[in-house]
């Protein structure tokens, strides 16, 4: 029998994605672990935010945000937004900011990729678990996506040029060389 | 202006979860990149799978599910169960197998970390945009994890020590070193 430990909420490797949304007209960056892909076709991404933070509020009045990928030259500022609250600091200058079609959702100009997401479904936690407080979980269309050239291989955002990190035990860590070819190395055990 | 390129399902890094399930009551394992964390207290894990896999029918039989760290050492059988549909293949020896306190949910005994899961919540895609087919989400509370000692560092399940990795691009990729503390390299933006 294997050993018990504390249920909790582990995932590895963690993504990490920089929020950004308009919050009373102004950008305002958070920087969460809780962000996973739910749907291909059309491209639809979740995230989960705790429903006291400021980002909150204007993913909720505009239906709009964005998700920027983390890379390591701005490690320290996604840091920061990550500890900061936007109901105490003005986070809209941290990021050098530009807007796309919905024209509501702020993406950082630096970040290496950027997702621009329209709300399309919103699931409260507190209605599905008795906690008095909970994450709202936000499930977006990823409508438009922007990545420089120098990213991207053969047009797709290549993870060996992107510089991006995961998140582990209060400590980011970057990502390693490539080892395996998926929907290959398991091949071996396909019996003819 | 940035450039625009096609908006697809890109998430990095992505997590990647060994997905098990009973089927007609026997394990079944798929491997899933779309997982996601949704709640810290109680802790739900998010998992989409496409609605034709053989894996969704035992995870609406029984409501439960497990997720799996990957690890190294098993990435070849990991691939295996995603090329494969238990449709047609048995995959119910892949894995050496343990069950926990729900029954129904079977885990890989030798993956470093496994999450035992109970469904919450189920949102097909296919009712939240227009598309015939699509995967459907579904939200488990994590009711009990199990990891050897030999991955814990103080009780908690150590990312440099679980050998774990990271899909994208149809490749698996090593996780890498860490590089700089969370919650402590933007402080350097808080003013006094």
């Amino acid at each position: 029998m294997k050993n018990k430990i504390p249920p909790k909420a582990y995932l590895f490797p963690m993504p990490l994605g920089l929020i950004g949304a308009n919050v009373n007209g102004k950008p305002n960056f958070e920087t969460l672990a809780y962000v996973g892909i739910v749907e291909a076709q059309p491209p639809l991404i979740s995230i989960a935010s705790y429903e006291t933070h400021y980002t909150n509020i204007g993913i909720k009045e505009n239906g709009t945000f964005s998700v920027n990928t983390p890379s390591e030259d701005l490690a320290e500022k996604i840091d920061y937004v990550g500890i900061v609250s936007g109901k105490e600091i003005d986070k809209s200058e941290v990021f050098e900011v530009f807007y796309g079609d919905l024209k509501t959702a702020p993406m950082a100009s630096l970040s290496p990729l950027n997702l621009e997401c329209e709300v399309i479904k919103t699931i409260k936690v507190k209605e599905l678990v008795d906690v008095e407080k909970g994450h709202e979980i936000f499930i977006g269309k990823i409508v438009n996506a922007y990545a420089d050239e120098k990213y991207l291989t053969e047009g797709i955002p290549d993870i060996a040029k992107l510089n991006t990190f995961t998140y582990s035990r209060n400590n980011y860590w970057k990502v390693g060389e490539k080892f395996a070819s998926a929907f290959e190395i398991g091949k071996k055990y396909i019996k003819e």
